[in-house]
């Protein structure tokens, strides 16, 4: 319930400002006897790391991470499980600038309103470095919750979208942008790389399922699944919108269209003829894949020079050089879907705890 | 942290079912010493009362609200604020359908699949009804935040949606569907009228804005003033999206197109010259009004007969009978105003406990 | 999380003031499908009624309680229990004393300190009044462990103590005392009417014994049931002591002496030699009778007149007249035992999340 | 509301076992701009540090504190502030035997019967270890409610107590035993002499006290501060009583004899002719100092030979062999302390947030 911590029974909690010597999790809550080791970890890390290709920033994070507790002979313990990463590339560069003035789009100026001062360097608390430690955190929550698969895309970048008929899973892991339609990965290249080149920027929208929730899993009223993907996809850094089955979609709908008709399924349970829904019903999981939508904005750090204020008021104008994401969406991918595995083991245990 | 419970300091807990003797909210962490009575509150659940107009259902509910604690000679206490709502209009209704064969978009299902039985009585605890304590409750929040002025109103219903440039709020409460712009009321009254009479249902769109919110409420990471909207927001019956600001809008925009230029205003704090951000950034208000959008889904209630299980698992139909809303979401605007005003709440005394 | 809140995940929340028009509880958290009426609950609200004997208050107050939610064709259906007393004895006297000075040893200034005014009839929210929602809250925490037999009793008044060789379980119920001991009993009449007699009003230790906690319920550190426990005991109004086992004589002990040494028992379980702990190590149950010793503290309420200072703060003086217990402790015992119950309903559904 | 997690708005979450490479907390909801810097923290650790005479244990950890993030050009930021220490003394000598066999007292079998394993080498997370992390947690809390004084002493060891005629403040640092007494710490030197070298232990009672909290802070029912305080306390290893002012001896008073009369002080504040009270009516500070005393059983790990069972179930004897403190009690005084500054640090921020 603190300001840092995420969870009710599986819960994490994060430190670390993106220019201090490490950033870090505590994963609390979680089951005994679960085999874990980095390497389980790691490659949901490296799958977000940046300096991958040219499409995303140039910054080197090797974001290594250590488990530091909570683990004995290659099994959880029950206790905390610490993880930590160091920081390894803080240029040492001037930070005056954006220590004065305040950067658009960013936290910045409300940090200042809040707190009175701010860490600015690379943004400090806000950077969406803390990412990489829901994505090491979000790696073990899949491990509690085996039988389920999480898997996100990008379903658009500045508004040209993928096209239903040519998804391809398989494609997804075959470019730099989790596309899963090879033909829009090819126009995305081309559209990435005219923001890089102009130091613009581009927003994206992320897609993500979850197949194998069981039905029942979820609670009324204010521990409702959609209402808990929904705070942590929101809490996610430039997310500005999240859509539970078709969402905004389903508000031009009528009702028999948003209908999700049921048949008989195998072993007792419906098959449904539909899916509007997203697999949430009374904030509960019917069964069916749960579908989730975000919306990220563009990267607020472009070289276009926009008007600002700075500390003591006046008028100035920023331009924000570095190494930035051209599309934060992008790498949004791997941690929408740990915010989707945190929540779901979350529940998982708040089901078995009520539900036995 | 529990499952009925909303909120971190100002927190309120919801209890009963649709065809239960009562329903009722505890409203705790309410600061001492705010004048308070039944006639701060029933306004608002005046506004969300079904039976006012030909648009919304013909259940006549009084929704008359008794303060039975926490008030002492016309003021908060400090102490918690009991509310209470009789049921009066539950007709002793044949419900054997209901019981048995599951309603596709309901609950029923997932209720059935988590508890193993449900109070299936007008829908049980998963009925809208319990909205009306949110709205109760979210009348003494303003009190709260007397600075905050909140406002929702209906943006689209069925995909028809109203004109930017005919925004007029003193429109809003001159018609039956919270509706900013007179046209589009007129347009909506047949499209509800036919969706009546041909038992369907249809969508809406609920915006709101809050004026008045300081910069600065909000917090990082996972108290976000944004997770914590989207978190309240989605929790309401038939929510399946959340937007702030310009949300998946925001998703098609350049750096350029997207960015909140500031310059100097008055009193030191900025003048902003766009609010793309919906007021919020790094989950931190930035003083701008904060914009939240909500999508409902169209009532699942039809007349249609859709194809559905029974509770042996058995193929059946069902069409629901009753006295439905055809859009919820017009009698989701006090809500949407409710559950914003509750976040707000919380947060400000969230942000007065760590920054005093 | 909240101030009248109690519980992880099996959660109540407490309302209302002595003078009120009722009381109220909010059970949230209860697993599904468990048999539960009034009558189930009556029993123990009974036992803890003021006006059964001459020894404890003469407010009469029948405490009928009423389920209003959560319960569904006499099973309780996972959703919020809601529970309510009406207060019926409050009788129409002249508050203005208690309205203006402050009752040394009660909450009267502190309340004041805090909120800048308080309800004072009968002690509002600070009444013990307020226990007999644990109580009720109590007995439906026992009906989730029905494995798990909890038995209170007074173990002294006034510092004379029962005879430990004397000790018989049979006999706790046929006194007015709770009183283990026959002979003990019979002095504790003469105490008791001595102390009444004068206006005055002695302290007393409460034992509780909690048999059938299964070995593994509880967790470090934070969680420790040793810790839950005390928080729990420590909230009762009156109790300023808790001891788990042998508690403060355990600081006069020898490692040697305070050994709860193991032989191999049945079913794999260990069989313990002792038991000084109180059935708790690391803050985990080790499958021996769990063992609390509460303190509760002389009434505070006294005929004898007691310096103290007025609203104004100005000296005066205050004797409390009215209807009270001279020895609150007595009706501690159910509400010791209710707390207990709680915090292992609690505790199980805790260890059954995280360990299955 | 986690396991490893205290505090509401002022939290701290702690991990790490006594032989993995470092042991951590993560501070939470600390108020922003207070100047904090590794000096603050490590002279609470140095006190708490074994092996500084020959009364503790002679493991030598130097306990070195870093503060890895929240903290920017020596002021706290108000993100969360990252604590660790790593683990230098952690002898590489053979577990098997308390791998394999349960010691008496100790958390070994509890923890087994939960997890189901357990990281055994010393202690693991049940090692009083952890409790480093909340002396440098607590001195962060202690520059929060700066106008707090908190001093807690060893009261008695193995039962032979301090004379209150002889307390001397001043006398507390000045030997090895924070005794108040320079007649009770010879005697004392004696004693636990006498009980290491027997390879014995003895139990303790350390009592404190907080100067300075005001009248206000506290809260009913369920955050009140004496229940805080109790789960505080009773959740520091070998902990098994807390007491709030006279305690249990209040149990044995007349409600004459018990009464905190009042007169008129200074500022309006009333000056108390007593504190049997310990500074806390109904949950609330009166403005007194806050006084508690809580119960150390003796250390567990004694050469004496104890019978037990393996984790076959089968019966043998094991002699906890290793440097351990021959009374945990008297390095528990620096715990005890911290534990209440967390406790009060977390009240002022919850009294600010209710009450402004």
């Amino acid at each position: 319930m603190s300001f840092n911590t995420f969870g009710r029974i599986f819960r994490f909690t994060t430190w670390g400002e993106s220019h201090g010597p490490a950033i870090g999790a505590v994963v609390d809550g979680c089951p005994p006897g679960i085999a874990l080791s980095e390497a389980d970890i790691q490659p949901f890390l490296d799958k977000r790391r940046p300096g991958t290709s040219r499409f995303t920033t140039q910054r080197q994070e090797p974001d290594q991470v250590r488990i530091l507790s909570g683990v004995f002979e290659g099994r959880t313990t029950g206790t905390p499980i610490s993880l930590m990463i160091d920081n390894v590339d803080q240029r040492s560069k001037d930070y005056s600038e954006v220590a004065q003035a305040y950067r658009p789009g960013h936290a910045d100026y409300a940090y200042d309103a809040k707190y009175g001062f701010r860490d600015y360097r690379g943004g400090g608390r806000s950077s969406a470095r803390e990412t990489a430690m829901r994505v090491a955190a979000g790696a073990i929550a899949r491990l509690v919750i085996p039988g389920v698969a999480i898997r996100a895309w990008v379903e658009a970048i500045g508004g040209d979208a993928v096209d239903p008929a040519q998804f391809d899973a398989g494609e997804i892991d075959r470019n730099p942008f989790f596309c899963p339609d090879a033909d829009a990965a090819k126009r995305w290249e081309a559209l990435i790389d005219a923001a890089r080149k102009a130091g613009s920027s581009l927003g994206a929208v992320v897609a993500c399922e979850a197949i194998g929730v069981p039905a029942g899993w979820g609670a009324p009223l204010y521990a409702k699944l959609d209402s808990e993907l929904a705070a942590a996809c929101m809490s996610i850094n430039a997310v500005k919108g999240v859509e539970i089955g078709d969402g905004f979609g389903a508000a031009m709908l009528s009702g028999e269209a948003n209908a999700d008709a049921m048949r008989p399924g195998s072993h007792g349970a419906p098959e449904f003829l539909a899916n509007h829904a997203g697999g949430i019903a009374g904030g509960i999981a019917t069964g069916q894949p749960v579908r989730i939508r975000t919306a990220f904005k563009p990267t607020s750090s472009i070289l276009t020079p926009v008007p600002t204020i700075d500390r003591s008021g006046a008028a100035t104008e920023i331009r924000t050089k570095g190494r930035h994401d051209p599309c934060v969406g992008i790498r949004g991918v791997p941690v929408v879907e740990a915010m989707v595995a945190l929540v779901l083991a979350d529940q998982m245990l708040l089901h078995r705890a009520q539900c036995g």
